[in-house]
């Protein structure tokens, strides 16, 4: 389906309140007040509440790629610092929503895995991806030897990632710095040391 | 409230079902046909569903409390062979439920710490204590030689339990095995050496 204004109104407000309050628990009569979009219409737009959440996960994984499409591509930047400089932005993204809402991909995956196969096969996808952007950065560190050769690229992104992903709930839980302060350090001292 | 079988009956149930499709996802009328109680009497044992979900949530802590107690309480056992046997029991938990479900404290942690105060302080705490059991471990670890003592107890705990609520969210996604093995091969062999 082309982009419309209409349409990408309940995907941008959808996707808001999907953030801020799960997936499950936003309606759709919510969805369209926020867009101000007239009830009726929405199923001219999406087939179902299921395939306008797919519409929505393409939406935040636009959002992850132009955040590290901004912040990360700029090769004269040694490319662990590219990766601890994302890090930094995500946190004070977070920072600056009072550490509410958290990963919209994380909350996804932890909400939808079990309840959907499009979403959990979506979900995945999406994450392989992440780990990949991650994995692309320490490989371009092992090549100029910022990292020593014997660590494995893909399970270390993995791990990193992972971490992260916890880390984020920790920081959503205690509203907090201080758990995105321990991962920054535990990864750059000792992970990729 | 003392305990009675009709309250035991709603909290196991609902425990299950809140585990199974999230908090905001599982109506009373659900948990209480499973529960074989009569709908109305809901409100003679908890004054609102929010005041019941508190108390899931202590008894997923029980459940957590009583696993740890069942595997790690002997001291025979070295302290890092105890925590590499609790994980080895919740992963072989979660493999026996085809990797649905999660971690019930860390998907409440993750739907609820914005939406409710209640939540996130229970959550919090319980999160802590989880942390605290594997400080203890590392601490006894550390008494005994088995730990460097540049090790700082627990924010490496704090680390550790962040990034196992990660790799149960990926094993979730995934289901499968690898996002464990990877957790603990970084875990035991980058960071705790």
């Amino acid at each position: 389906m082309a982009k419309t204004p209409a349409r990408e109104s309940i995907i941008k407000n959808g996707a808001f309140l999907i953030h801020s309050k799960g997936y499950n628990n936003t309606g759709l009569s919510d969805i369209l007040k926020a867009a101000g979009v007239p009830k009726g219409s929405f199923y001219f737009y999406f087939k179902s509440k299921d395939e306008f959440g797919l519409a929505v996960l393409d939406y935040y994984w636009e959002s992850v790629q132009g955040m590290t499409d901004a912040h990360c591509s700029d090769k004269n930047v040694p490319p662990l610092k590219r990766l601890a400089r994302i890090m930094d932005v995500y946190h004070k993204l977070f920072e600056s929503m009072g550490f509410n809402c958290g990963c919209p991909i994380g909350n996804l995956m932890q909400e939808m895995s079990d309840l959907n196969e499009g979403f959990r096969e979506k979900v995945s996808d999406i994450y392989s991806r992440m780990k990949d952007f991650i994995a692309q950065l320490l490989a371009e560190a092992q090549e100029k030897g910022d990292l020593p050769p014997s660590i494995d690229i893909d399970s270390t992104a993995q791990f990193i990632l992972n971490s992260w992903e916890g880390t984020i709930m920790h920081m959503k839980v205690t509203k907090s710095n201080e758990p995105f302060n321990l991962f920054k350090q535990m990864i750059f001292e000792r992970i990729l040391k």
